[in-house]
């Protein structure tokens, strides 16, 4: 029986890699984190994904890092901003927040016996976040390797990052196929508390462009016209 | 301003832990897990140890992993075993503890903008952890420098095992030269409500050969005469 854990913040890219999870595995598992974000809405997207893939269980795991600050999206004194298109860390970086949650992920994995752990990250149409590339991604199954019992027995759980170098629209493109229903996903950094996006931060831009490049309808409902 | 977050168990290696990165900060923090351990008098401990060293804030994050099961630490179906001196991985192994510990310990340390994290793992006399291995703290250090924001700035947080290749004995010595009180740590997988030690799980087998081997008066309260 083929079992992955799969990390689902409710957004675009989580959720098209819960569907690649679906194909691949007989039971997932997936795993959310309300760590603190102002775009707490993000979760009741991830309830309502997780329902419609029928995963086997849905863990929401509480997480203090919003008392933290040091990120745009827990600290109530530092705005998100709008998209700047810049290259370097967007403000919106939260502090080691793959890390932790693929950590989660990986005691979870070893407890059930999963083979796998899905994890959503894009290095092409992304933030410049250090937790996105692909060299992070590679070191995190080294120590993932070295740091359990099924690793060290020569049967490592797996880091799958399926979109790892895939643009939004060729993420989209492959949801699409899968049949994920992105209107019920929330992206939105600033999301309000009907779920609206506001159309402009960061994760909004990349949406928008990744509809309109992947020929696909934006499903998206934003609170203001754009 | 030199900070530091410190793993503190409550046990006898992160107390000698916390002892050494006082020396070495102008500032610690502590951070302890209720995790579902079966001995979660270590918790009482830890906070005793805590305000003995007067560190700057100490938090104690719950998660929920005693319910994943998979640990005879965690899992109530499962008793905690005699020592038995075998060199495999011992049932009290929980699933990615340190790698989830360390995960959030630095995100922590980022948004405090500490320099360094403390772990009180050793490779000499312990448990066959896969997680307590030279190799596993070499293979973290790489991923929190890939990780993070302050890594790919070249000034990544460094992960500092001290105790990594010394014996229980040297531990317990270098503790003593450093006025670390033992008889407020609690070691043992089996305390009781009370704090009393077992005496005959891995954990206190290891402490009291450790006293034993350092000529060091052994201050434990156990809760049978051993």
């Amino acid at each position: 029986m083929k079992k992955a854990v799969v990390l689902l913040s409710g957004g675009l890219d989580s959720s098209t890699c819960l569907a690649l999870a679906k194909q691949k595995n007989d039971v997932c598992f997936a795993l959310s984190f309300s760590y603190g974000q102002k775009h707490s809405p993000e979760l009741i997207a991830a309830k309502k994904i997780a329902q419609y893939f029928h995963v086997d269980q849905h863990e929401i795991i509480s997480l203090p890092m919003g008392h933290w600050g040091g990120s745009a999206l827990t600290d109530p004194s530092t705005p998100v901003l709008d998209y700047t298109g810049k290259s370097e860390i967007a403000t919106t970086y939260v502090p080691a927040r793959n890390t932790i949650f693929l950590a989660i992920a990986l005691g979870w994995a070893e407890a059930l016996k999963a083979q796998s752990i899905f994890i959503g990250v894009s290095s092409v149409d992304y933030s410049g976040y250090p937790d996105c590339r692909p060299q992070y991604i590679e070191a995190f199954q080294k120590l993932a390797t070295l740091a359990t019992k099924t690793g060290v027995e020569a049967n490592p759980i797996m880091i799958e990052a399926p979109l790892l170098h895939l643009s939004k629209a060729e993420t989209i493109a492959l949801g699409a196929s899968l049949g994920v229903d992105y209107s019920i996903t929330i992206s939105c950094y600033r999301a309000n508390a009907n779920g609206l996006a506001c159309g402009t931060c960061d994760s909004c831009e990349l949406r928008k462009r990744g509809f309109k490049e992947a020929g696909v309808k934006d499903p998206t409902l934003y609170s203001a016209a754009h």
